[in-house]
């Protein structure tokens, strides 16, 4: 059996994740396909807008075969890590291929990338570093590194400037680093080549357009841009939001104070000091962020670091954690199962199918991530004990 | 000019808190009132039901001349703390007399414990702690202790099975333990020689009675019971309880877990993985509260610890705390600001009339005390530093 890997966070789940997934299983003759899904907290250091089971559902329902949570430990940190974690799991679990999306749809101005990265190491690594030490932020450092490596070749490179190809790029140089067989295979978004006869015209919107739309008018607008299945399950869900959580950050900020905040994942140089003032003044979620925003970090990161702070995520937690140490399955299909079976005896990492008693760090975050989670949308605790993988 | 000092919650002031101060003025021939007042969290282990500065003016309004704030410290610690850091402030503004309710209503039989007490120290000290150790309650530890030692005097004792009297008892230690010359006075709490011609019939109930009032029915209902100035304050504020701060005591129990919540002060013997479950477990207060009571802590020690929980009030900063550092001023008339002028520069400890800037772990505790009591209910954090004393 051909298995194939995506990695997604399906916030929420839309026609362009559908269209993916179709495209993924056809481009790669694939028998199943295993998504790796953020679990409750996402890249980009927001929560998920429904909770990960019903994320799960929407996956199934799309046509994936398992799906597998991306650590929170790796599903809330910056790109490299987020992807080396992904191309872990998805190695473990055997897929012969990744299949992401760029904007180029083709690889090979990847492999050049990372050829050319590789026979220029020492002058990009170099180059990063200086940017950084400079109070650059990392995804313009690495532009401007990149930038300098591009004159030593002649072949295309693939653009970094786009968020989608830089995760692209992370997925194949994790791969190489970890030596995994994994195949990459890219599909262009959207605006490019992106567009499929089946669909109907303006059915694709991107998840944050979706979102933006949910919070801002009422759930029906977004009908258009998801399939049935996933739109109903969206509907039925209360949708989270910093907004929900901020009161509890606020809260946690001006408890723990400058002192404890610092030991917080991810909180370096002081900003500790800003984030406590800025909760003392701030009552909703933007205003804080228009007072903590900097030209030294990105919304991104900082919106990470507010996650690490809401969940307690401390360094020496962090520290605790390498690599994913456990696959936790979310949900599976009648296909994913027999796929699970042919692969179980080889598989380098306990198969977690409900979280039990257990001193994982990681697992311990995960299961943590989703009783704060809850606290925002009056759910209940301990969930990750009670529910099972969602069956298709 | 004779100062009088007294140790108040004012949760909310009552007409029997009125019948006290009036009391304790005629008593003592007071030109003074010195009220010290706990701040945002009281002895019990409980929010207060409005902020300090609507509590202060319900004093000023009532016939108090200067309020002091009772720093978080003592206010929520056990008797014997409590009652020290009272007297210690009470010294430290030169009060003539501490005047505080009873049972008897009379000093001598105080008078006597402590000299019963003072001569049977070995055996005193020995039941206590062979009480302590056996899982026995703090107040019943002292109980049997007393009653062991009761035995070797033939004046009447004071009995300690009463909250009030405990206090009482506690304050006249303290005053002997620091070696203070204020004098005790006590009055008869209503139900034994509590009754004034001036009040009408049934005009008197407790606090604990007015709130449970309050959060059943409305407010118009407790009308009868407080002096119209004070039920006016009552009536404008948002009262506070436990049910509006149990979402954040339950995220933060839920964030900490066990291994942090054992560095809160207070917390032993385990008790945190019973308030982690019970977190997990229960949506409202009083199922929590259900859920981890036990014979071995009084209801009341738990709510302390739950209170410590809240704020984060660890068990290193409150080794950093043996006795109020400082006299926080929250509110003063005209009669106490001659007072102040008469004596401030006798006074062995720093007048603090704004939180500025500073380093004192106490108040930086009382300000954060501040912050998180008004999470609860949408109030402004920093009103420490931006709020001066009530003048009347």
């Amino acid at each position: 059996m051909i298995a194939t890997g995506i990695v997604v966070e399906y916030n929420p789940f839309h026609n362009g994740h559908l269209f993916h997934l179709n495209e993924a299983k056809r481009l790669t003759n694939a028998n199943v396909i295993i998504a790796v899904m953020s679990g409750h907290f996402l890249q980009r250091g927001e929560p998920a807008i429904v909770d990960k089971w019903t994320r799960t559902r929407m996956a199934l329902a799309g046509g994936a075969d398992l799906v597998i949570e991306l650590p929170y430990a790796f599903s809330t940190a910056h790109a490299p890590k987020f992807a080396k974690g992904s191309v872990q799991i998805l190695d473990a679990l055997q897929c012969k291929y990744i299949c992401f999306g760029s904007e180029e749809g083709s690889i090979a101005p990847f492999t050049n990338s990372l050829d050319t990265i590789d026979t220029n190491k020492e002058l990009y690594e170099k180059t990063i570093m200086s940017s950084v030490q400079e109070g650059i932020s990392y995804p313009n450092a690495l532009r401007i590194a990149y930038e300098e490596i591009s004159h030593n070749t002649d072949e295309p490179l693939a653009d970094l400037s786009e968020p989608n190809n830089i995760l692209g790029f992370h997925y194949m140089q994790s791969a190489r680093e970890i030596r995994s067989d994994i195949l990459p295979v890219t599909i262009a978004r959207k605006g490019t080549h992106f567009h499929d006869e089946a669909l109907p015209e303006n059915s694709i919107a991107s998840a944050t357009g979706i979102r933006k739309e949910l919070f801002a008018t009422d759930t029906e607008h977004v009908q258009t841009f998801m399939p049935p299945a996933s739109f109903n399950l969206l509907k039925q869900q209360p949708h989270q939001s910093w907004n929900h959580l901020y009161p509890f950050l606020r809260y946690t900020i001006l408890r723990e104070g400058p002192e404890q905040l610092a030991l917080i994942a991810d909180i370096t140089e002081g900003i500790e000091f800003s984030f406590w003032r800025a909760a003392k003044e701030n009552s909703t979620f933007q205003q804080f962020m228009q007072a903590v925003k900097s030209k030294r970090y990105t919304w991104t990161r900082i919106q990470r670091m507010l996650v690490h702070i809401l969940t307690g995520y401390r360094k020496t937690t962090r520290a605790q954690i390498c690599s994913p140490s456990y696959l936790r399955l979310l949900g599976i299909s009648e296909n994913g199962r027999s796929y699970l079976r042919s692969v179980k005896k080889e598989l380098p990492l306990p198969l977690v199918s409900r979280a039990g008693s257990h001193k994982d760090p990681s697992l311990l975050m995960d299961i943590k991530s989703t009783d704060i989670y809850m606290c925002g949308i009056q759910g209940e605790p301990g969930l990750d004990f009670k529910t099972p993988p969602i069956l298709l």
